[in-house]
């Protein structure tokens, strides 16, 4: 698509969230390493936060290979996830309710300093949602604590799936009672826009080359034919005419 | 519940919308009657309303009684009504685009004056969003047009029953990540919130007297215990502490 000639068909841009808007990393070092203190654990946050987003995908899969157990919310993932890697860390003296509130970290996430601003312009013009494989209860925690301005939530756990499979992209266009091509996935892993655009969406890229911190290794730049590629929400707005 | 001593559980607040936060009967007369002068087409646009609205319960009622025949979203339901009135109201001349326009005038609903504001306030202290037999589609189109700040839309269509079915109400709990009691339904109608006090949910009455018009028979007053009783959603948010 010729970005030029502006992008006339979407109606709704559907965002993926942890890396895309929110910084996920420094959100929750920052979170656990001040709240430890107060608790007077010790820990290698940083080291726990990486490894618990490096158990991400493959607990998704588990959901994924073994659909005869049910489907798993990520917040479900997330506890199971920091059960394990509590214990690997070698961090003790948690009880219920620091497990509790580490794994509702997830809902306190802060957003990149453009999303905020970035969402507002794009509200003018597009519906603007949501579409993470968070669970909607931790996705509208989120939006109200960090002020996310969605006009809906909409989240893999209304599929009972997770991106990227089809289910998803194409349940969410069925919910904006739209066409996959007047939908557009803005996202800043090159994967799911892949995923987005074979079944037939309007892809947006958003580089966020700190995500992963020192552990990133790619997603630093738009590896696909995306429909449009911005340097933040707020080039993203002014690219749409916004 | 003795309202003085606020809610301190309630942390959400579901909303149904035709007729609580939306005057569809004004709403459809109004836009059909100015719409049908620019296309030259003759109508009873009041009858037509009337028997439109009058035709919505039995048309989830059929819903209900062939789950093999799949779930049909409200929008669908509305067409089917639509064209079987048009032909008893003899109103001759739509094309195809006439009646997309016409079914989709229930996403051009207009607020009752108090609606956006009262929203306003409330979502200061609550999360507030939709729980209404209108799809994700209608209700999120509804609230772009009108303003209506909701920060999720929540629909029967998402747990492919319509209120009063006890999924609805029990599948927004679930969403919300809350437990029933935490969640209240805002509703005009006393067989909305009887349902929903049923299942453990809190309840909110706000009278809208004028909905049916001269053809209102019931709901001009709360006829049950119901947690909260308010005027209308500013006085709602004042008794909610907004």
């Amino acid at each position: 698509m010729n970005t030029s000639s502006g992008v006339p068909a979407v109606k709704a841009l559907v965002f993926d969230v942890f890396g895309t808007v929110v910084d996920w990393r420094i959100s929750l070092i920052d979170d656990f390493t001040a709240w430890s203190k107060t608790r007077g654990i010790q820990g290698d946050w940083t080291g726990l936060v990486d490894a618990w987003r490096g158990a991400y995908v493959p607990s998704m899969d588990e959901v994924r290979k073994h659909p005869e157990r049910g489907y798993l919310a990520l917040d479900t993932l997330h506890r199971q996830s920091l059960e394990k890697l509590v214990t690997q860390f070698a961090i003790s003296g948690l009880t219920e309710d620091d497990l509790s509130y580490m794994t509702l970290g997830w809902h306190r996430l802060h957003p990149w300093s453009d999303s905020v601003s970035g969402l507002t312009r794009l509200k003018t013009k597009f519906t603007i949602g949501t579409l993470s494989n968070g669970n909607v209860a931790l996705l509208n925690n989120m939006a109200k604590h960090a002020g996310l301005p969605w006009d809906l939530i909409l989240s893999a756990e209304l599929f009972e799936h997770y991106k990227p499979d089809r289910e998803v992209y194409l349940g969410a266009a069925r919910l904006l009672g739209l066409q996959p091509e007047q939908v557009m996935m803005v996202a800043a892993h090159n994967n799911d826009l892949k995923a987005a655009q074979d079944l037939g969406l309007k892809t947006g890229f958003v580089a966020r080359p700190t995500e992963y911190g020192p552990l990133q290794k790619r997603d630093f730049k738009a590896d696909g034919d995306w429909d449009v590629v911005a340097t933040d929400f707020n080039d993203l707005a002014a690219r749409l005419g916004c």
